[in-house]
């Protein structure tokens, strides 16, 4: 049955020419018009595998956890598709040594992250999940519920790429001044997004009232957020309002050091708290989530249906070329690969 | 000692010249630097008058209903300040035929209100407080908040005037494209801000996924949004994607058909409605607030340090200037009185 099944692959033709059948599973959801678009080119996309071996390719999102032993099980693989951005849940080190071409989707997320960014951001310093829920609860608490604008303070960017370059591109429109951490960044990236570009962490604390996080998970970003640099901020903006110091987290969790967090909420160091992203995912049991100023989503970043089209979108193009003899275009090992 | 009070007020002198010592009663507070301001040039402010007779002036939020037995109960008034925008709280014809003066301050709180709004438009879409309110009662409920972006979508404002003009400036750099139904606004003021303005308000329901209102409640826009003008929202935005429809009022309570809302939410005609400001302030026992595609705020759309430290400092100079014998910036009825 199995080589049946190989010598069909191996012959079906596909605009003339005889195509590679690649098996493809996918363990963590992808949009129906990718898994057509997969389908429609000759692939085998199997939705709910029991298991990796026997497959030449996977796409996951971030539950599904690539480690070297689940890469050693699945002796098969050819690719691993991050149905995403990071790639944390992949050891790659071991992707690599087993010959596997690891792939991401960057750019897919990127708007989705930009507009959750900002929404959190606003939800922080107009207390709306606050307002809310004093409101479900028969209170009308208006008095208690000043704000501050974030016109006229500064933002500080762990990390400048594409997404903190989508959030800062609208919030200089509100009136913010952008300043960034990201030893990767080129200085003119920087100057065109109007960004002041630090070369030390702290400095960047040390200015802004409102901190919002947009770097990878690394041993380096491992709890760059703690009670050190949260102890910088400055609570008061360059307008000179005391709008107390704000942080927002839709990258990683782990960057951030939620005890710390906590910590800086109880004694008032943190005005609010705002994070997409845990230590712990599913974040249940955390002292944090009840805090009163804080408030979460459920790492929800890229959860549009804009973003889910166009993860399946750009995924299914990489498969396509990669099993049609092409580098597909994020592919993040294929040098090492060579 | 009314008489002795009155010889003293006629005078004291500031900078030299007499001045007149107006006695300015201010019912729904004022920020603590205004006050300084109006007592530093020689008025006496009172934050806690027990009725308005016997003042020369009164300074009102929204809370103080200057109605035509509330004016007439106090003959020795000559200007209401209204520290805010609206001035739907004040009956104007008995204002001016009382012979009062009428202010407000519309500038100082556009930042915060245009905030406040894309803070809603991004909770709405992202169900910002349904997600944290999920957090909190320990579900991690990632699966059941898709949700989709402001980018590729048309937003309708009801009224263009500075508010609605802000958020069309930061909400056409997310990639929304900007509609809107102002019968009173210059067609070339439309075009600066790249706002297709329509001439009949059922166009723009009629094209737009999300609808902002900034407009004044008058007889004319009472009930403005209700079940006939939501059904003709479209539910698909110009992207193609499916994004439903959403609405946000940060105006005025009256505008939007509370009933028809929390229909429209029910048949899902609506996917998310948010509101700052309803027909029945406080609110509280209303059946709209429970809706779980409902989130709200109260009334806190000026309620930021800095929209109520420009306000009180606008309207001190209004009522420095009014009792030096400038005519104020903003005096609403100034041409009425003559």
């Amino acid at each position: 049955m199995r080589m049946m099944s190989m010598n069909m692959r191996m012959l079906k033709e596909w605009v003339g020419d005889p195509v590679f059948v690649a098996r493809i599973a996918v363990t963590d959801g992808m949009a129906d018009d990718a898994v057509t678009k997969l389908t429609d080119a000759g692939h085998e996309v199997n939705l709910e595998p029991n298991e990796l071996n026997g497959y030449d390719a996977v796409v996951i999102r971030s539950a599904t956890k690539m480690t070297a032993e689940a890469i050693s099980a699945a002796p098969s693989l050819q690719v691993i598709g991050r149905a995403g951005v990071g790639i944390d849940n992949i050891d790659l080190d071991a992707a690599t040594k087993a010959g596997i071409l690891v792939c991401n989707t960057p750019g897919s997320s990127t708007q989705s992250v930009v507009e959750l960014t900002i929404g959190h951001l606003l939800a922080s310093t107009r207390h709306i999940p606050t307002a809310d829920r004093d409101l479900r609860s028969g209170n009308w608490t208006k008095k208690s519920l000043r704000g501050t604008e974030l016109s006229g303070k500064r933002i500080g960017f762990i990390g400048f790429g594409r997404i903190a370059q989508g959030v800062a591109r609208i919030v200089k429109e509100m009136g913010m001044e952008i300043h960034a951490f990201d030893p990767y960044l080129p200085l003119h990236v920087a100057e065109e997004h109007n960004c002041n570009l630090h070369g030390e962490v702290n400095d960047v604390f040390g200015l802004c009232t409102h901190i919002a996080i947009h770097c990878n998970l690394t041993d380096e970003t491992h709890h760059l957020v703690n009670s050190d640099t949260l102890a910088m901020m400055p609570g008061i903006g360059m307008d000179g309002v005391a709008c107390g110091n704000h942080l927002v987290n839709c990258a990683r969790g782990g960057i951030v050091d939620e005890e710390a967090v906590f910590n800086a909420l109880q004694t008032g160091i943190l005005t609010s708290a705002a994070l997409d992203v845990f230590e712990i995912e599913p974040a249940v049991d955390n002292p944090l989530i009840m805090h009163p100023n804080f408030h979460g989503t459920p790492h929800i970043g890229a959860a549009t249906k804009e973003a889910q089209a166009r993860i399946g979108e750009e995924m299914a193009t990489l498969l396509i070329d990669y099993f049609e003899g092409r580098v597909p275009r994020s592919a993040i090992n294929q040098r090492e690969l060579r």
